[in-house]
């Protein structure tokens, strides 16, 4: 009788078994917990039964790739139209300071999806210690260039450099990723509206909108306070939630996060947030991008978000995976702010 | 016997009560709730006793109004520093348009207030109906007079006039109320210093500071989340709270609130937060001012806050009268930043 227990499921999807040298195929759901595989063989054949140590997963998977898809589908016909009726085509111009594999990766992403949808896309490629000057110049040009419509500065920059400095250098009018702070006063001050949503927030927010979660009257709570996810998320419920916002200095976070009906985790921590922490019937959008090691995995490692999917999902409604959950909606939304801000630029409906 | 009875208290101070032809004289404390006061004349004269339905308040007053004055006294000595030093003296400029009599005491008491300083107040009135286009000219005489070094716009605007314009135009260097996208972006990202922070806000967490009031770690809620108030409030405190913004499309606000160490309330209701919602012990910071009709006041009517203060004060540790909590404090924190305006232009220490 061969026997495998599995204590961490992210692995499993569905797979090929091969069990005492018969093949014998079985779809596992996500988050098992742990599993026991059994099987004897026998003259009839291979039978195998499953014992599972915890029940199967409860929540909805908030499918930001698909979302995303939709979304990318959406853009590219309005790219299109915009193209056939005036000739223009949105551009995003890029600049990446520095030799880090990830944000590389980043960029590289970020321009097929520009590819994928028609916005032309242009990248600048700065060397790790080049000058603040020089990213400012870079910066400048493509403020004055008429072709692009949204400036994108791939952070973080080489410690040498000043960032508000440089995030302040971008025209207000081309700021796809919002961090702008006229941008970000916008979005806070009721009755104004902002030129660009940051673009993760956005992603969550959008997520909420297309599997119908009702906001208004609810409690919710973003864990989490950065500049790029955290405070704007925060600010983004806050018209129609009760938000709660909780960080580094909060004391009770699990007692705080247990009341919420709309959890958003932005820490940067891997599976931090707790079943424990969690109210039954929530719903999770978790932002966290987190590697660990993992012998297992084809590059020695493998993502997890902020929260702890395999308790999560026996708790919540509903909860986004890691990867494939706002990682792609943060992409699709960048498409999305370009050509707001090609339309805005062009006076285009 | 004489009987009198008072259901309310906030018309209660010390007073001299003349009770059958006898003269007495009793101090009340605040927040008494009922009070039946009873004397009975005797041979030897007037005994009263005095039979209290609730017990005395418990909670500290915090002091806006001696607060307010000592920063005052601060300000007096360094505005004449700088005057000896370099010669400068601090100017504020209010522009007033229209016939409101409240915005007509608001603008008086603040020229009455720089004046006590030692600040140089400038007032532009305009009608009612002028037009916009006027109002921005003032503003831009102002935003390049030297001699100016604060501008402030009374709120509210006549109603044919764009508000979010008007502010707009105030030079950011000279916007002494806060209110400019770009300061307030500045206030909510982290690692940023706001040019001004908005008075009201700064007035309050000026305050919980004079009263040695722990704000890390703690639970703070904010009632309302006005551009003005609450929501900069929020962001003030955010970055060593944990803070909940409660609002109209809250559904339970009375729970949430009793969760709180610290309660700021701005929302312009008259007493509608009760005991029930104040957990014992915690800070309450009123930054309501309503008017509620009452026959027994010289003009026909008396201040009270947001929060019932006679339930208030039985529960908290610490609560802001009013008036004579934040009212002063806001004029307070706009001297000050008239006075920081001044330095930094002039880079004066």
């Amino acid at each position: 009788m061969a026997s495998m227990m599995f204590t961490d499921c992210s692995s499993i999807s569905s797979t090929l078994l091969h069990v005492n040298g018969r093949r014998g195929a079985i779809l596992f759901r996500h988050c098992v917990g742990q599993l026991r595989l059994q099987s004897s063989a026998s003259a009839r054949g291979c039978s195998i039964s499953i014992r599972c140590s915890s029940s199967p997963s409860s929540a909805t998977s908030v499918d930001g790739k698909a979302v995303a898809k939709t979304i990318r589908d959406e853009i590219t016909l309005d790219v299109s139209r915009m193209k056939e009726s005036i000739g223009v085509v949105p551009g995003l111009a890029v600049i990446l300071v520095g030799d880090r594999k990830d944000s590389a990766t980043y960029v590289r992403n970020k321009k097929k999806a520009c590819e994928s949808v028609g916005i032309k896309s242009l990248e600048v490629r700065l060397a790790e210690d080049c000058s603040e000057e020089q990213v400012l110049k870079s910066i400048s040009c493509f403020n004055d260039d008429p072709s692009i419509h949204g400036i994108l500065v791939q952070l973080p920059l080489p410690s040498h450099m000043d960032e508000q400095n440089i995030l302040n250098a971008v025209s207000i009018e081309k700021d796809v990723d919002g961090f702008h702070p006229l941008n970000i006063g916008r979005l806070a001050m009721r009755g104004r509206e902002p030129l660009f949503v940051p673009c993760t927030p956005k992603g969550c927010i959008e997520l909420l909108h297309r599997y119908n979660v009702e906001i208004k009257g609810k409690r919710a709570v973003v864990i989490g306070r950065s500049n790029i996810v955290g405070m704007p998320a925060a600010l983004l419920l806050q018209e129609d939630a009760t938000v709660s916002i909780i960080h580094s200095r909060t004391k009770n976070p699990e007692e705080i996060t247990r009341e919420a009906d709309i959890i958003i985790a932005a820490v940067g921590k891997p599976n931090m947030v707790r079943g424990s922490w969690i109210k039954p019937g929530a719903v999770i959008i978790d932002v966290g991008i987190n590697p660990v090691d993992d012998p297992n995995a084809p590059r020695g490692y493998r993502l997890v978000g902020d929260v702890c999917y395999e308790e999560a999902c026996q708790i919540a409604s509903a909860i986004t995976p890691v990867p494939g959950g706002v990682g792609p909606m943060t992409i699709a939304m960048l498409l999305s702010n370009t050509l707001i801000s090609a339309k805005r630029i062009h006076n285009f409906e």
